[in-house]
């Protein structure tokens, strides 16, 4: 059992879950179990009227950085802003420049970054950063739209297998893609409408089936999202490479360097990031309707008589296994198709109604471009295969060799690099919610100072550009790593979408139940289709992959569970009476605090105990009562992401019984370290005389590898503070079960 | 200026230098104004009459652990002795059971650990770690003797560059290189007579010469220990291989394997390690002699007329060049020479006179048996080449290819093999000297708990391996490696002898400075010869290491020197008494103690801070004032690994005023953490309802690399004590000079 309240998957079926992003996410609320727990263990504490007030009196420093001497020199780490919250009208914020080291190689890194990544948003401006739908559709549709661009010659060069004329065939297996491609994005607008906060296959799969099979999807669309960025760079290079062959011997430092760009391109943030690549999403539509419109008059001309393609050999004979193998290659056109459900809050409002808008304008523009291609290809009688793409073969009949073909092979080029923008956005958003519900470690809810998913970015870049060397950034053999995930991920959501209908039975919902249920089948029928056919020449892989990451992310969700429940508030036992550190001070320590406070009068060089704290949980109290028990001068600290965060925070510390002074600094560029040290570095400088002695709670886990779920903020604490001789921290262990 | 006495080679001309190894070398003793620094810092405590006792009457615990419950229980752990030390009669020690852990697998690490290196042993058995002149004979002379394998055969290979006919002309080299022999065989028993308490060329010149000329020494021996040891086994592998040719494709595995066991023998500690290896030298000097008296026997058969040799075309001119490499290449035969004079203190005495002895012993043996190897060779007309190794050649044509055959390759493969542990005698030793200087890591200064040297023979095999396997195995391209670094070495210390004699000058300095003079410049005409000869074909590798090494040693030095000024005991200064932490309690504290006290025996859960102190430094009173002005019961902690060095620790204390509970824990084995961790662990399970604060002196480096300097105590502290949810550990940080 849970000892906190979190949107668990287990949970969700009480309502649709949240798909928006949050930035202070990190810090989850305690349930009313805890809460209680902490009302009760504060309750101990001794009851003596004014006495936190009189500790507040005691402090040999100001805790609001009052001081007028330094005020303009320190003014650059902290501000004093008026704050709405009920506990106090004025507050301290940490400034942006809070986080710039005191070395000269510290500025010039920081400002190096932020010329790069720009300059740091607030958590409020959150709100916008979203997207208009001319905007959210060139940055979340290439993924969909560029597979136009190898799905048709991915089918086309199977069929080729069995002999030229067999390429005809090509017009069969397109409709039923076509078809396939209205059923899956027919299905994902059900899913806007059932989910209107946001919802791609993983949330829709653990709302509704459970959070096993939220998870499987979830581990497909991993897997689909590191593979997109690789096979969308490769074939990039490689339209790259094919125009300046003498830099082919450079196609993996190239591809590399193009990973690096994306990276810092998201670092900026989804807006900018989308206003960089939304041109060459418009060019390559105009690109591949130039080309088709051209082609379909000239095929008029000719009374729509089909050239016949280049004689080829059959090297296989025309069976059921090729016309599948043939049939799930073309599908790998519809990847892409889920990225708009998934990232619904990303549009300015009404976000759903807009992402239902935007989904359809891109099934439409996808459908049409797939029929084009597909049948100008007929016509024209391409084959794939003799040096040239498929889509270069029918540009140079449709446009001739001129200006016009550069333009589309650019555009081409341009697109496939800027699909793997779209995993990029999708990626880190879908580690998110699996961080959310305790899936993924913690720091994927962090957003950085641009509101970017600093960690889920570089997660995925870094599997991607190794996939891409290991391959020596050839797209072929990547290929058959591509349709399970996707359509495994594609068969959970429509699955879930028929769950939900039948349970819920909204207006509408038996229409919404035909559409999902034919989506279900034919992704499942893809899915099935392609682990089998390409099974030996890669599938297998992906088939290892996914149960593998669901059986880690169960383990990790164990461990933050179990976190959890020895976190969680609750009065002090036993066990914690004995080791003397849990327990509340007594009447007696009062006394001794008195008089410690009359000694720090009396003129002497007195200390300073200050607690960082995160979250009140049972590592925060043992750590409060063992600063509380030295008798001396002490001080909580709490950094907050968001106003919000910082009221729920002042909230469970009044129910805790506000018995020690607390000061809450405001982080709206969401940095938790770099404003501690500050803090803690203004008091020193202010006041040399007094020794600061910062007691920090310390996780301690069972196994290595748990150290990757936790902040290990006491260890960086350490490091960072190490260097000032006047500060001394001390560690309370808390351990965490194994 | 230094802030510490310590043996400085600038220092050293006062007199001789102590070439004796003690477990108590790591902690450095205080220098005169380092004591009266300490003085005048305990003059500030208030001397509150008392006050002390006041203290030590307050603990929560018993500091003696004389716990009657657990006592059986904890036994294992600390046993109760009697001391001899003025403080007190009765002591706490640690037992070596106290380095097992408390797992199941630590259990079996531990019984592994004692089954392959043998029961821990008292410091105080060093002296019986010595060795009679049988046994450091066969110990300390592979080195050299196994050299006339090789030696020989290296020079004769490059004579017959010139054609079969110029082999004649070994008998000249031959005799020249005998004479080299006794120059610096000589030469290395004036070494042993100057410095009867052992030094090999980097004491001596060191001593003589200044502390560069002692690194460069130093330098060059370290790259020949380590070719050594690669060579030696590169050699017996290749002997085992040539007999049994299938395991050829094994010969990497087989070598690594070799330097493993060569390492745990190591381990083990000197003693066992020679009587290991033992038989072997016995083996092969009796194998040599069997060859050369047969041989010559037979060739008296013949009226001493030499077989001429299987003929060779000439490929070289005879020049001085090649007769040089020729003579550079046979010298390799004296490598080993110096490594008695280096170990005289592992002699029993009377050490010197015992060396000198065994030296004399030895240079006879490797006299008669490189004249009989090159005469014999001579007169059997043998050659290099032919796949078979010259004293295989004149093995068979002396005594056959029976049994006795067998027994000398048998006895030559032992012997060459056991050649690399002169080199893991030599080199820790080296090091610990270095070390003693501050030019190396202080780890080296470590005895493990078997009394070897455990980095220094890790250190040594590593980098020894590393060259092995880079080689895969093979000899031929490491010997250029070789011959610049022995003989720089020897240069230095003979004319380090010379000046010693021109300075000195004893009963006898005219025939000793001659000999030294004689032996000097041979040896650096053959350092030269060597260098230019072979600079191409590796030699360039020793002329460029051999520098780096003086560098880095200088580097550590440095930062050794900068740490022991800044940590030397002073008078509290303002900056310190500004940051509050280095100053002594007031008369207040000592009230709010007795207050403390009175609350403790009011039945409280109370408190108890520990500060485990290694050297009374100003990072230990530090530590030792922030822990007294928390004005909580408190008690120091010193873990000594020698009597010697806690009645030093003992008096520094009382030099200082004696001001706080101290309690000593004697650790005969001279393990540090596991006492400390288990003390603390002791009182912790005896009284769960006191909470420990272990306050530890952490340094703070500047640099990264600076770490490998200390052995960052608190941070391995912090570590093991963790685990412990009762025990909190505060670290002090103590900033050190970039």
């Amino acid at each position: 059992v849970s000892g906190r309240e979190h949107p668990s998957p287990t949970e969700g079926s009480k309502g649709a879950p949240d798909a928006s992003v949050t930035p202070g996410a990190q810090s989850f609320p305690l349930d009313e179990r805890a809460i209680k727990g902490l009302r009760e263990a504060g309750r101990q504490w001794p009851q003596a009227s004014g006495h936190r007030e009189a500790l507040q009196d005691a402090l040999p420093v100001d805790p609001a950085l009052e001081f007028t001497p330094h005020e303009r020199h320190r003014s650059a780490r902290f501000i004093h802003v008026t704050s709405a919250r009920p506990r106090k009208d004025e507050d301290l914020e940490a400034t942006p420049a809070g986080e710039e080291g005191e070395s000269k190689a510290d500025h010039v890194a920081y400002r190096l970054r932020r010329a790069v990544i720009g300059p740091p948003l607030r958590s409020t401006a959150v709100a916008a950063e979203r997207m208009g739908k001319a905007l959210a559709l060139p940055v979340l549709s290439p993924d969909a739209l560029s597979s136009v661009a190898y799905g048709p010659e991915a089918m086309m060069s199977i069929l080729v297998l069995a002999g030229a004329a067999e390429l005809r065939l090509s017009l069969i297996l397109g409709a039923v893609i076509v078809l396939l491609m209205l059923a899956v994005g027919m299905g994902y607008r059900q899913v806007i409408k059932a989910y209107p906060h946001g919802g791609g296959s993983y949330i829709v799969a653990s709302d509704t089936l459970g959070p096993v099979w939220g998870l499987i999807a979830g581990a497909g669309l991993t897997v689909d999202y590191i593979v997109t960025v690789a096979v969308s760079v490769a074939s990039g290079v490689a339209a790259v490479t094919s125009a300046i062959p003498s830099l082919t011997s450079a196609t993996v430092p190239i591809g590399l360097a193009m990973i690096v760009l994306l990276v810092a391109g998201n670092l900026r943030g989804a807006r900018e990031a989308g206003a960089m690549f939304a041109a060459p999403t418009y060019m390559f539509i105009v690109a591949i309707f130039l080309v088709v419109i051209a082609g379909l008059l000239k095929s008029a001309g000719h009374s729509f008589h089909a050239v016949a393609p280049v004689p080829h050999a059959a090297t296989e004979g025309l069976g059921v296994l090729l016309i599948m193998r043939a049939f799930s290659s073309g599908a790998t056109a519809m990847t892409g198709i889920e990225v708009i459900s998934n990232a619904v809050p990303v549009f300015q409002p009404p976000a759903a109604e807009n992402a239902r808008r935007t989904l359809s304008i891109m099934i439409a523009l996808l459908v049409s471009m797939f029929i084009g291609v597909v049948l100008v290809a007929h016509f024209d009688g391409a084959s794939p295969g003799g040096g040239q793409t498929v889509l270069s073969q029918i540009a140079h009949r449709s446009v001739g060799g001129g200006v016009l073909y550069g333009y589309v092979q650019l555009a081409t080029t341009l697109v496939l690099l800027i699909a793997a923008n779209s995993a990029f956005n999708g990626f880190p958003r879908l580690l998110y919610f699996m961080a959310r519900d305790r899936f993924a470690p913690q720091a994927f809810l962090h957003m950085g100072d641009r509101l970017a998913f600093t960690s889920g970015i570089v997660v995925l870049a870094i599997p991607a550009a190794l996939l891409y060397a290991a391959f020596g950034g050839r797209t072929d053999p990547l290929i058959p790593l591509f349709a399970v995930g996707v359509f495994v991920a594609f068969t959970l959501a429509q699955s879930a979408m028929v769950v939900h209908w039948v349970r819920n039975r909204g207006p509408g919902w038996r229409q919404g139940l035909a559409i999902n249920l034919l989506g279900a089948v034919l992704s499942a029928l893809v899915a099935v289709i392609a682990a089998i056919t390409k099974f030996t020449s890669g599938a297998w892989v992906v088939v290892i992959v996914i149960p593998a990451l669901v059986f880690v992310c169960r383990r990790i969700r164990r461990h933050y569970q179990m976190a959890s429940d020895a976190l969680s508030p609750r009065p002090v036992s036993p066990q914690d009476e004995l080791q003397g550190i849990c327990r509340p001070p007594t009447a007696h320590d009062i006394k001794r605090h008195a008089h410690a406070r009359a000694g720090g009068e009396a003129g002497h060089a007195s200390h300073l105990v200050i607690v960082p704290i995160a979250t009140l949980d049972l590592a925060a109290l043992r750590s409060l009562s063992y600063a509380a028990s030295l008798s001396l001068p002490m001080l909580a600290l709490h950094v907050s992401p968001s106003d919000e965060e910082a009221e729920r925070f002042e909230r469970y510390w009044r129910e805790w019984g506000d018995h020690l002074p607390l000061e809450v600094i405001s982080s709206p560029y969401r940095a938790t370290l770099a404003p501690i040290l500050n803090y803690i570095e203004a008091l020193h400088q202010e006041h040399p005389e007094v020794t600061i002695t910062v007691v920090v709670p310390e996780l301690v886990v069972a196994r290595a590898w748990h150290r990757l779920l936790h902040n290990r903020i006491a260890v960086r604490l350490h490091r960072a503070l190490s260097h000032n001789e006047g500060i001394i921290v001390t560690s309370v262990p808390f351990q965490l079960p194994g």
